[in-house]
Order: structure tokens, then C-alpha cells, then sequence
């Protein structure tokens, strides 16, 4: 039993860096950069919320384990902003390796049950993994609704770049969230610009 | 459908807060205190990874929406210590005025499922609840092992003291993990001792 539970303890310690890996997205009093350990809870958080939005037969306890698990990863690959030009398929090696190296300190059926979880998310293609990945792309315009602009100002983004790179997935698993974002985000730039 | 993702949205930006209270506990690497939004992120993936621990009959599932709740009233009433010694009946009369006004402001279907899931957790006394508890006394000594001492260090701590406030809630829930942490307390206190 110990040996088991000293693997399962490493890999919990070494989760624990997740929380000082930054985030572009500020929290929504706009004080500082959101780490990827709390942005973590505030999606789970989210799932719990706005269940109502997800499709027919999404499993929502499935969606809750792909958000704690899903940014894992950055430990060692780091967060990506949505709004920076990155190399994706540069990106999609590191996080392998990551996932390799994290998911690998877990007992062997642990590390193959958990990991399964963070594949499907990654890959984007089960109703489960669409919501999961829609309530990801939804939280952060609201976090930057609630601040005054964060992430879009820093990063001079239109709204066209948001409807682009965050509505066409937020639309994915959840169409409604995106409609009600789309108009919101429209009556703050309106605003904005008068200004 | 607007006024309803209102409230949802208004509820969430409010959990924002969470981010932003600050627990005795270090990360582990002894860098900045913990809040308790990250916190109770960590706490679903210990929930995650030591399912294995928990009783037969307990509902993972459940275990962990109550871990993503458990610290909501925080907000306004505050992180307790718990080396601190506190008024207990004035803290749970805090937290339920918190509790009452941040489920409050959910469309009322989710804020009653919420805040009983929030209640029964508080309760501590379905085999569900009694694992989530469990695990929030758990994970705190694992963090202090690793940072080389934390709050014990802080707050000036015996062995006998974290066995009476910690080791009795953890083993209401996951008696093996109370045999684990205590060893590694043991040992710990032993080498410090040496020093």
C-alpha cells in the first residue's frame, strides 16, 4: 500500500506547480494574471453551473474530470494564449511529452485511466470533450467582461479575432453560450469605443 | 434564457473571489500561501487519484462536486485555520449567512441542488461527505511535508496536536490515509528533531 500511495503522492505534489504556471486572463477584479490550478476549480465549477447548456447525453461528471485534469500539461509546456501566434504542432509534441512524464509518476492503471481522460479531451471529438472545451473558451471572455477588458486589451484583439479563434469553439459544444457571449462582448465594445 | 445565464454568470464572476482568499497552508514549495480556489481544485484531483481509498458505496462523483463547493462561503466568512482556535458556533453561523447570500445568487433550482450538496458536506455525515472531509484534512499535512514544515512551523505544532484536529477527521473517512501521513509525520518530526 505504501509504495502505491508514495506514487500517488508525488504525482498530487508535482500537480501542485500547476499553480504557479500564469495565465494571459486576469481574475475579474483585473488584480493579477489567473494561475492554471484555480482557473482549474472555476472550470469544474462552471461544468456544475451551466450543465443546463450542455447537449443531450453529455455526461457531466465525465466533463468535471477532463477540467481538472485538462491543463495539467502546462507544468512543463506552459499555457498557451489563444491570442499569440503559436506553433500548434510544436505545442501538441510538448504537451505529449508532458503528459508522458506527469501522468507517468501514477500507478500504471491510474497513470492509463487518467490519461485516457486528458487524450479524449485533447482530441475534442466526443460530445463530453466538446462541452469540456466550450466551458474553456467560454470562461475567459467572461473574466474579461467582469474586468474591464484584461486579456482583448492587452493583446489589441477585435472582435472579429474573438468570433475567430473563441466563438467558433465556444459554438462547438455549447451554440448557446456563444450567443449570449457574442452580445455581451458586442455591448463592450460598443462602450469601449465611445469612450 | 438571458436573465437565467445572468445569474449563472453573476454567480460565477462572485466564485472569482475564492482565488483570492488566503489559507495557513504553503504550496509545496514553501513559495506563497495557497488560496483556496486552487486549493479546491487540487483537492478534486486528490479525489481523483485516491478513489482507491475511499469506502465502498462512496459515489466519487459526488465526493468531488462537494470538494468543488466546499470553500464558496469563504468569500465572506473567511479561511479558519485550524491550529487557530476559533468560536466554532460563530464560524458556522458566518457561513451560513455566507451561504445564503452566494447560492443566493443562482436561478433558485441551482441554488437549492448547490447548497445541499454544500450542506451535506458540512454535516459530514454520509460515508460521501465523511471522504470529501477526509481528504480536506489530507492534503494540507502532505503539503507541509513537502514544503519542510509550513503551518506546523508556523503555528508551533506537536505531532499530538495534528493526530487530535487532523489525524481523527481523516480517519472518520480514509483511516488508511491517517496510517500513511502519520508514518510520514513521525518521520519527519524525527529528523527535525535531529537538526
Amino acid at each position: 500500500m505504501t509504495q502505491r500511495l508514495d506514487q500517488q503522492i508525488a504525482f498530487l505534489n508535482e500537480a501542485d506547480k500547476l499553480k504557479t504556471v500564469l495565465r494571459a486572463t486576469t481574475l475579474c477584479d483585473g488584480s493579477r494574471a489567473e494561475n492554471s490550478g484555480e482557473h482549474s476549480w472555476h472550470l469544474t465549477l462552471y461544468a456544475l453551473v451551466l450543465a443546463d447548456q450542455a447537449s443531450e447525453g453529455v455526461d457531466i461528471n465525465r466533463v468535471i474530470k477532463m477540467l481538472i485534469l485538462h491543463d495539467l500539461v502546462e507544468i512543463d509546456a506552459g499555457d498557451n494564449p489563444i491570442f499569440d501566434d503559436i506553433d500548434l504542432a510544436a505545442m501538441h509534441a510538448a504537451e505529449q511529452i508532458a503528459a508522458d512524464r506527469i501522468f507517468g509518476l501514477l500507478p500504471v492503471d491510474l497513470r492509463d485511466d487518467l490519461r485516457s481522460i486528458w487524450e479524449e479531451f485533447e482530441a475534442a471529438q466526443t460530445p463530453d470533450a466538446q462541452f469540456a472545451k466550450s466551458l474553456d473558451r467560454f470562461q475567459p471572455p467572461m473574466q474579461n467582461l467582469a474586468s474591464g477588458g484584461g486579456s482583448w486589451t492587452d493583446y489589441n484583439v477585435s472582435q472579429e479575432m474573438i468570433a475567430a479563434r473563441v466563438g467558433s469553439k465556444i459554438n462547438i459544444g455549447a451554440p448557446n453560450l456563444w450567443v449570449y457571449a457574442k452580445a455581451k462582448i458586442a455591448t463592450f465594445f460598443e462602450s469601449h469605443a465611445n469612450k
